[in-house]
């Protein structure tokens, strides 16, 4: 199975920052400022609009779209529903953070109902959120993932496994993030082995990564996969970057601006050097 | 009367460590980010949830439940009762942030309603705050404390005197906050001489606080009195920590990223040997 | 044409650290925080509330009105309408930032009904947006300014005499910012030429940059115009020395606690040495 090389990342990476390609976000007041701070970083703009009379035309002006459904209510979910269905019509990629899927019906539903509409390009989540939207049997806590869930070495086939299912049944790219990360488009797969252990001390580092993911999406729409790939060790690599800057009595605040830093000044040569990933 | 020692003191800290609860806050979007981000660095969990439609079953996954009315309006003062209710039916705490009472009448009015209907096991806001929801005659300014208002040494024995005044008439802990920090439980009282100058400069180390209080609360549900107690002096002593930390060219925003980082890296041997605090 | 000396620079800026006024700010739940957060480090304090039911009483209680555009939607628009006729009735001064004017028709439409029924004192936007307002046949980019829009030298008579223009048709002062920033009040101008080029690497300068200006509008009501040359300087002024803090590895998030630490830090000295404006 093909895994892209190391030209390809690049191109990837570089087609990036030349198109600066300005992502509609519709997320979280938690996590926000960082997705917007982290799409700069990356190389794309964001443009926060999540109001059901101005959303199809911010859409119509972006080039992706973000919905994460953190903190979501009657009045954004019609929104995302709205903008969604500008994306699909102008072929804009989506992508859908399922947010809490699993901790109230609220999320659980409202994330089907996005996936069933909007067949988003790609769908990131945990693995609770994502088994929650499977309907697996799952104890799920809040927006963290569980710890029973953790993607453990013993554990990976199955959830590669699960990944390729959910990607068939939703038409999707389905991708579980944890200690080692699973992208899944069909039959083909890849693990991400990047990544750190302070970034779950952080919130919403997987709202800042979905954020990017997207960008790389809108700057990358004919090789997706291959995108998602880049955007996950892009972040991964970033995180370890960050975590070897930390100095004594540096703390989670401080990585959280490190780590955007480090996106901000990441170049070609750490990614190649730096990324870890197979096929699966 | 009895006050915690450092063997029970460490004993507070610990727990929260350990039991990592998880902690439901229906919060202000101004200072929400750090809310999350204090609860993780203290050994806790955020969720972050608004909506009528998701309250009851997101505050039932977790451990406790913080009310916060800064940027309050109808959709989430609805969310808030509904929320506060299942936390009573499942006995999980409830701290109360009365941010701004006494600025308009929604929000005093709002925190009335909020004692009455819920009963939280604390309310923690400045004296201002504290004041214009005890009727009293008071001079607000914003979210500010007002100035006349500080906890200056000679005015000590009269606050001191409402707040127990106020925790029997609402049969809950009251916390008022400001360069002396004093809580009352009935005939009991505690002052805490932790702190620093900076800490007034940042926006949301009030709710900072609140939110780390919270998880306190959920860590210690038999011993909520000296759990506050402790949740004051880590706060105070971080920002001590924080302040020492400051170098030239650093201003009010390395200063919150200092503060956050030295509740991340706080230790039980710091705590212990920089509390201040006594009976009152 | 007269413009401010270095006394009278140093007599604005003193008067908003002596004055400590109280900003109410209505703006978008991106960049809320970063707003909090600058108003504190040049010496106001900031209230945020955006309910109906509220904030007539909240303008009443500060010193001066930000409306910010950015994620607006029914409510809130409501909100801005009620609080701008009372800071109108007031006499408080009210400054727009018809964040991403253009990029929909609500925007668009908002902010020129915010225009007519409240005559801000000061409309702040970047080049995109004003045009925007001003009905010029334009390309928007959502809330960046687009790129062929820059203020680069030969166009600037062209945009002073816009700028002019529009002062006189909207009664307000209007300022428009970029690498060179235009203030205009109906025949006077002023050019501002200090900044830097990390400023639109970090989300929500513009709108900072906003609430900073509204700060130095409520301390100094008696000359607005002069307020606003001096807002401006001090901003970028600080723009420049956060980015001679930035060291090997910061990025966008580091230069943007840099920015408000310099804010925070700023003295006369400094803001004297280093402002570059002149009359247009």
């Amino acid at each position: 199975m093909s895994i892209p090389n190391s030209s390809e990342i690049k191109g990837i990476f570089r087609s990036l920052r030349d198109r600066n390609p300005l992502i509609h976000c519709i997320t979280n007041y938690v996590t926000v400022n960082d997705c917007a701070n982290i799409l700069l970083a990356c190389g794309a703009s964001p443009v926060m609009a999540d109001d059901s009379a101005e959303v199809e035309e911010i859409t119509a002006l972006s080039q992706a779209l973000y919905l994460n459904i953190g903190t979501l209510n009657q009045r954004t979910i019609t929104a995302m529903l709205l903008a969604g269905k500008t994306a699909n019509r102008l072929n804009r990629p989506i992508l859908l953070d399922p947010v809490g899927a699993g901790a109230s019906k609220l999320r659980t539903e409202t994330a089907l109902k996005l996936i069933e509409q909007l067949s988003p390009d790609v769908i990131r989540g945990n693995l609770s959120e994502i088994k929650a939207l499977a309907g697996f049997e799952m104890a799920t806590r809040g927006v963290d993932a569980d710890l029973s869930d953790f993607c453990i070495a013993s554990r990976l086939p199955a959830i590669v496994k699960m990944a390729k299912s959910l990607s068939h049944r939703w038409k999707s790219i389905v991708c579980i993030t944890g200690p080692i990360d699973v992208i899944a488009c069909l039959e083909k797969g890849y693990l991400i082995y990047n990544g750190c252990d302070m970034m779950p001390k952080v919130t919403g580092t997987g709202c800042m990564l979905s954020a990017m993911t997207t960008a790389y999406l809108a700057a990358n729409k004919n090789v997706i996969m291959d995108a998602m790939l880049v955007a996950l060790c892009a972040m991964g690599v970033s995180g370890e970057i960050a975590q070897e800057r930390m100095k004594q009595k540096d703390g989670n605040a401080s990585f959280r601006n490190y780590l955007i830093d480090a996106v901000c000044n990441l170049t070609e040569t750490q990614l190649i050097r730096r990324a870890k990933y197979e096929s699966a």
